[in-house]
């Protein structure tokens, strides 16, 4: 059966790859309609696995719960994904060889994309609108607390491509949570071409772990603010608290403020204030304390947490070097800051700090599709490998060379 | 210990990364200048590889054999790696943000790339190059056949970098070939970016199978050539012909032609006689021997084979979309090539056939780095992810996001 669905959305992903703009474009749009057509059914499933899920952490129901307001957003959502460029055949470089062959990389699809995913149940449209958008086909494997909600949502956008005149096996859900036939999905290579898993550190190790398809992690966001010697202090008060008050359960939130030696005695009793009046615990080294006597002690294992909430650790460090290096040890390779004003200082933690996303003078919050102006995300890569830093419609694609000869051949 | 060496590999890795073009470059220069100088160690060593290796066929003693031509040809190689443009710090593209935000992504080196492959010893030095050259450390697992040979370039390659001063542990030799230290090297995610392996289709298999690291994969290249009705006979005569004649054992020749049933009659008999001149065995379905009736006769297990051999498959087809078909069905997402004078049709197959290099009437056979410009070639990815295709330097990079702000926050 697993191996069935997966041989669909290959066919169906070759469709959807020659279809050409316009239809996919209709396509996403058409799903958005038929999301809000669909609106009281995705609702009444929507309390079937609330009702299963009371004993959930509130945190968790949250995320699952959905109104008509979610319902309409999800709509908006697909609208403008809808509204993207499209991003395939485009020609991304060409150039001439001596024998007269006109060489160029033409974007194209990948082809089938497996999204694997938690309780959300918006996740269901957004990664479907996403991966149509770049020409794939895709395969949804959600949790099974919002197993209702996003069938019932994946019924309403295979409704749509249906519609349109394309294959409704470009989306489909698996109909099943149990973890042989994600497991069984993980080794059909053939027919499936990337595995993204969005959730827990726990799920995306399994997927990891057992996988023969190429699989993008995102495993988590230990995110840092260096404030050099040089820095405006109110511009790094405003970032620090930024990054770590305005959402604090975020993966772009700061996790440990890093401060410059030179600097310590007058930011951190400000810092302190500043962020003591927000609620947030601050856990200083030593250094720190000496300058706030009045902040926990941080320990080692300070360093690597990802707190997702209103805790920050805060280090003085001697220098630059220091900073980076504390960063290479503990850092998660998603997003760091620095703030200063000294150009050179800038330009060597913009140069040599190898995170997905490095920002100057600027929040650590940015690192975000929307915000950086990809256009919609579809998560957040922290490995190397294909696509590092927010993913948005260009990272579900690749590029194929393409060779315009007259006759050429091969001394 | 092989956990310390890729260690060593991830700390080497930081100092190139960051050591500045220059310096890369030096390191490279001096890489071919040691080889040179250490040339009769290598000679001498690669003779105990040969004497030990006096069972194994005839191809591969030769892919394993040195001499003082072949030593030259390594340092010729290394120096022209050293001198292509360095990709790291390049801004690749960039944009304004409404908040005043300027982004952008910034090429940066992958980290610590590990190389397996089997018997060419002159893979170490090739390897090395252009992980060097891309920023990066590399990790080398040549084979068991070679390991000798190997050793000694690999020592010139490390005497190269101290006198440059670079970490010598940016380039490591797996100092044993037994795959239990290969098995363990595939589970080091954290200290290891990227797995490259080059040989059988066995060995590609055992890596992908067990690597927790991404693989860059290059099964097999079942390439095609489609001879459209409206062809330039004698064009297609000269593209089969250097696609199949001018090396049968590479991995970009022709395995499969496909003949438009409307020129069939025309050109099967030339083909036939051109490629049975030069020692092919064609092996064709009955449409094709109903017009060469001295041809073999294909079966279905002859549309997946990669010949690697003087066998060529011939299949007649109805039109552009059955040789397509065809393609999507046995094809290897390695290259494919049509020749027609029909812009129509040449456009569509561009833009339909999925395969990593597309070629109109151009020999299948400049599916390869240097052949395509892009400079020297680390191998060819079959598989969609990161790479697609020939594999040059740019292929061992990543981008990271560069935020530059004045003090923006999130809001």
């Amino acid at each position: 059966m697993i191996a069935e669905l997966a041989k669909r959305a290959r066919e169906a992903s070759r469709v959807v790859a020659r279809c050409g703009a316009a239809k996919r474009r209709a396509a996403i749009e058409e799903m958005a309609t038929q999301v809000e057509r669909h609106r009281d059914t995705i609702l009444t499933a929507n309390r079937l696995d609330l009702e299963a899920g009371r004993e959930l952490p509130n945190a968790m129901q949250d995320r699952l719960r959905l109104d008509e307001k979610r319902v309409a957003a999800i709509a908006t959502a697909l609208r403008e994904v809808a509204a993207l460029p499209d991003p395939i055949g485009e020609t991304v470089r060409s150039w001439k060889r001596p024998n007269g062959l006109t060489v160029s990389k033409q974007r194209i699809p990948l082809g089938v994309i497996l999204m694997i995913y938690e309780s959300r149940p918006n996740v269901t449209a957004d990664a479907a609108g996403l991966c149509i958008k770049a020409g794939n086909a895709v395969i949804l494997r959600g949790g099974s607390e919002a197993f209702h909600s996003s069938s019932a949502i994946a019924d309403a956008l295979r409704a749509a491509l249906e519609k349109t005149g394309l294959p409704a096996d470009a989306v489909q859900l698996v109909p099943t949570t149990d973890r042989a036939a994600m497991e069984e999905l993980l080794t059909r290579d053939e027919d499936i071409d990337l595995v993204i898993p969005r959730g827990g550190e726990g799920l995306i190790r399994f997927v990891a772990e057992r996988s023969r398809i190429p699989v993008i992690k995102h495993y988590k966001g230990v995110c840092h603010v260096f404030v050099d010697e040089a820095a405006d202090v109110r511009m790094a008060l405003d970032i620090c608290y930024n990054g770590k008050v305005s959402r604090p359960g975020v993966c772009n939130a700061v996790e440990t403020i890093l401060v410059h030696r030179g600097i310590a005695t007058t930011f951190l009793p400000q810092l302190s204030s500043r962020l003591g009046a927000a609620g947030v615990e601050l856990r200083g080294d030593e250094a720190a304390r000496a300058v706030v006597p009045s902040m926990k002690a941080a320990t080692e294992q300070d360093w690597y947490e990802e707190y997702l909430d209103l805790i920050c650790a805060v280090r003085v460090v001697d220098d630059l070097d220091a900073a980076i290096g504390h960063i290479e040890r503990y850092g998660s390779n998603h997003t760091e800051a620095i703030v200063t004003r000294d150009e050179n200082t800038a330009r060597r933690f913009r140069d040599e700090v190898g995170s997905s996303t490095v920002c100057v003078n600027a929040s650590t919050r940015f690192a975000d599709g929307g915000e950086l102006g990809l256009g919609a995300e579809i998560g957040i890569s922290t490995t190397k490998i294909h696509a590092y830093g927010p993913m948005g419609v260009e990272e579900l694609t690749t590029t194929k060379f393409v060779v315009m000869g007259d006759g050429q051949t091969r001394q």
